[in-house]
């Protein structure tokens, strides 16, 4: 969970931060791309052309006929999922950890009046045996009835669940009549550092529901509901305009997607922001100070660091802390993190030090 | 309500169309704004420059220091305004025609639990006549109580109520303990042709509540929850979190609105828009085969056309069917329409009647 | 709806009452029933012998296997009916005057998200054509879609739907994809009044769902859920959990209901009570003061009387007023009410108006 | 969490069991209160005399002018509470164990909106620690919001929060600004069990709010919200109405409350259920073959037997399985419990070891 004790933040001007990929800027061929869509009209709430291409982009990228919902943002598409998995009495299985659980202000339990279930998790990972333990009194009307499990790739700490565990997870899940949601706000961070195509990590292993993020990785706004599993889709789209998640102007959101997916460009983009990430590593890996905390697979950092420090060091480099009882920060890298933004952070972090 | 029936829209290319104003592109000063704004990072979720500075210019305009939250889109600034002045056991008074009626696919009932009690509108207006018919039962707990009125400012059907008809509005609310929301999707439209300051129209008339719209007059997303009754706020942010209302990326919204507002943008828009369905009417008018149903006060049209006329036409421009019984159709103006854009659709009407 | 001025209403002790159905005490056999049920342990929430023993008897009755669902009240009944038939995105239609649309203070929309959706009623009562209406923009994502038509048997005013409207209105639903229910709070009274088998009302009639009343008619507390589709029964007891209508000790339910439907008691109960309402009836026609305002067919009298007389006659018996501003009051009788209630009521009249 | 393996129990009849204090019968003095009260008409939904009286019978009890609220069910007790406690973005805390957080269906996430938080208890209980840890982004609208605690007394294990404890955690909370609620749907065997007056255990201690239970001691349905924070009762009664809680014919709840609370009777029932639990754990404290794994502080006992026992002895007493991993079962002795049930119990626990 994410927490700061100021909030006299807009001071800061023109600033480089590592506090999250979301602070960061667009990229100017989604700006490109977005003033190329901006002629003439079209018709609204995606029935138009540039919405019918992006949907077929993602087509392709997943190898087979997923239908694709674009949303806002990410909170969106994942209360799309779980509306389309969960009724009022059913339960959603997540890691602790989890963005539904913990930072949606509760939106999955107000829209779908079911409830969240955490799991115990290690570094934000969830196991097969961890969601085994939560099937119980199955049939029972006194106890919420899980539905769906969620989990997060890359993981709310930048961890990775290889393939395999993907696979695991959805066959037990189905196995026990449990839809798999994928939380994939970062996801083209997990599959830059996997190296693995998009297909074989979610297509193939049968995830069922996915949210695609973008915002978190060069685009303006937008995110994509992708269900492969077509049998959800009966009412999502009444759900999507219900959830206030329908944009008129739909083809803004849909000429970002059409760039940010041709060309492998959200690869390329994570690719750097991890590279990015792997070179603050190697730099802090040298402060005897600081004491990384977690595996680091994407493009977060959680360390450790004197508690004198922070206040310090936030005030010229804003960025949230994770555990405050461990005086654990997070420092997150983006797509347009340079190597000189590194080396300014690594300095300023030398400084306060002293 | 809207209707189509023919759902294959999206062959239609380049077009120029009277759908609707939300068809239109995007003004390209906004455009110019986002790119302005595209520079560095920026703290996410509204606490950023640009949103301050935004919030500013809304207070100027206002004349008071309203509270403002930006939100993805009118709809959901509508639902928050709900969601601030109705719990679960109150209703929420609007016209029939009102979006928060017919056109939010229940919305407001999903998020708040309130009853929507619709009343019988003229031409989408509704009076203190009857409202005060609702107010029976109170305090009663057999029936949901009535705790806010909703009108809209252009109504649905394009007409306006006049500064007069919205202070009595609101003195009659006041005084039976109701809050008074203004659905100002299209505020910008009713600025230009009452041609008096949204301050003298809202903020001095007692209205508690208003979404101000930019989508539908040349913003590419983003509305505006205006808090002119601030005891409302207290828990707004809270629930414009849980309505998946909040951006990330706040300062490409609080950009555009900056642009939208300064230099009277918003106004100047609008009067084009407006102007520009005078002079349709007034070509209208000479077709006698063509019968205009409703007051023509800002930018929108309302006619009976012979049913013969209503697909043919439908291929070349498109637009919506508003009574599918009485042959009446809506075409709409927007800021970018043309005089050619006029001339050529009446052209076209021309060649269909034939 | 039901209105009253004063709320000193506790004063009145053993009264009398012409107020509602539900003032009336419980049957003595009824309580005679508990008293038998009142015997060692039996298993919570329903798996019990008298449970099983009650359901068989209105399967008996129903002339199919219906499912059974024991609330412990009408509103309970109805909204388990509306939730296995509505999403969120769906609207209910019922008339203007309904239970669930005027006297549940918005619980259907509450529990369900969905919207209801009131339609023009004369004396209660509903008509295809009314519904027909409402069926547009099917498939449009912008408009909460019909997905139930729930019509009272008798209706709020007392007034009776016959056997071929009931068939009517199923037929048009279904051969539109809507379900169909039935609030029978009073279905007592209507099954007495038409003299007709409920199974040939209900079963026959292709009603889909119906909540059965017990307390307006002798019973102390607990209604029944009728599912006579029972493809709509998938997730009910799920609902009923999570509505709180789960009673541990459903023994208490279920004996009362079985006392009350052999023997035929639950008829023969209706059937006094719209008999004294026909005696009550046939006595104010003789007092030119008092005029009768809507057909009388079951246990209600529905009719203006001088504004001056009503608040000196309800010092005397407890009523409710329905329309304020036609002096428009309601009187029912009940199982209890005998001949000399009547007399001494008329009576009363009589000397008020002195 | 309960759980059993068979649903094939409504063959057992005439039973004696030890599954739950839900499983007995009404007491003969609550049967004899409702007939005595059934007599002539009362107005309904509560503005009756008997519902004046037992009110004023809780405030002589609780020594301060409660509010009361009563409802059909426990569980709609505790969510009128939550209703009134917490908003939509809110989270409630209470012990993994909690009813609310398991037993309930998701009832209150669904009513409220709100989620539910479980904090990790020993055998059934939370502390001060537990509840501090969750206090951390506050203010912060990202994260669901404190607002209340809710703690079970006796807890779901039987065991009871001393009167130090209960206000340790009632000043904890006040200072934190969080509403403390007690689920006391077995209050009267905490009563009981400690010894001290009902008002110094939750008057003097601070609680805020009350579920009082009745059903689970000899009651045959109706439970009370009692509301010591009265600024917490401003729309109470419209919730309860909307939750399907209040009772038309309220009369009958309320004169077995008056029964109930009269003449000490509830603390007695509840003495001899505790009294009957304590000479069950010492018969079963010389069987080798079973573990007793919880203090016995009230009328529950939890056990692990050999697993191959659980199945014939459930054959001829039903009850259920707590912890299946651990073959952990519970016994609850009732009001009605007889010496000669534990004997027969006993003597048939040894001859199924045999």
């Amino acid at each position: 969970m994410l927490t700061i004790n100021s909030f006299l933040i807009f001071e800061i001007k023109n600033m480089r931060s590592f506090a999250s990929d979301n602070n960061s800027g667009v990229h100017s061929d989604i700006i490109d791309a977005i003033a190329t869509a901006n002629k003439d009209h079209a018709v609204g709430y995606g029935d138009d052309e540039y919405t019918q291409e992006a949907v077929q982009i993602f087509r392709d990228l997943f190898k087979t006929d997923v239908d694709v919902y674009f949303t806002f943002l990410g909170t969106g598409a994942n209360v799309l999922a779980m509306k389309s998995s969960a009724q009022s009495f059913n339960s959603v299985l997540c890691a602790d950890t989890a963005h539904i659980n913990v930072d949606e202000c509760g939106a999955v339990q107000n829209f779908t009046g079911a409830s969240v279930k955490s799991l115990p998790s290690v570094n934000g990972k969830i196991s097969v045996s961890s969601i085994a333990k939560e099937l119980h009194c199955i049939g029972d009307e006194h106890h919420s009835q899980p539905s769906v499990v969620s989990i997060t790739q890359p993981t709310e700490l930048g961890t990775l669940y290889s393939i395999q565990e993907i696979k695991e997870i959805c066959d037990f899940a189905h196995a026990n009549n449990l839809i798999v949601h994928v939380d994939g706000a970062r996801i083209s961070n997990a599959v830059a550092a996997l190296d693995i195509p998009v297909n074989e990590m979610i297509t193939d292993t049968g995830v069922d529901l996915l949210s695609f993020g973008g915002t978190k990785n060069g685009m303006m706004y937008g995110e994509a509901l992708v269900v492969l599993n077509r049998s959800l889709s009966t009412n999502i789209r009444y759900f999507r305009k219900q959830t206030m998640q329908l944009s008129s102007k739909m083809r803004y959101i849909s000429a970002q997607f059409t760039a940010f997916l041709n060309n492998n460009m959200y690869v390329e983009l994570a690719k750097r922001s991890n590279a990015m990430t792997k070179l603050l590593q190697s730099k802090l890996n040298k402060i005897s100070q600081i004491k990384i905390t977690r595996p680091i697979e994407t493009n977060a950092i959680f360390a450790q660091i004197p508690v004198s420090l922070i206040e310090p060091l936030r005030e010229k480099y804003f960025f949230y802390t994770w555990n405050e009882e461990e005086n654990e920060v997070r420092w997150m890298t983006s797509f347009d993190t340079t190597e000189e933004d590194i080396e300014s952070f690594v300095s300023c972090i030398k400084d306060v030090i002293g």
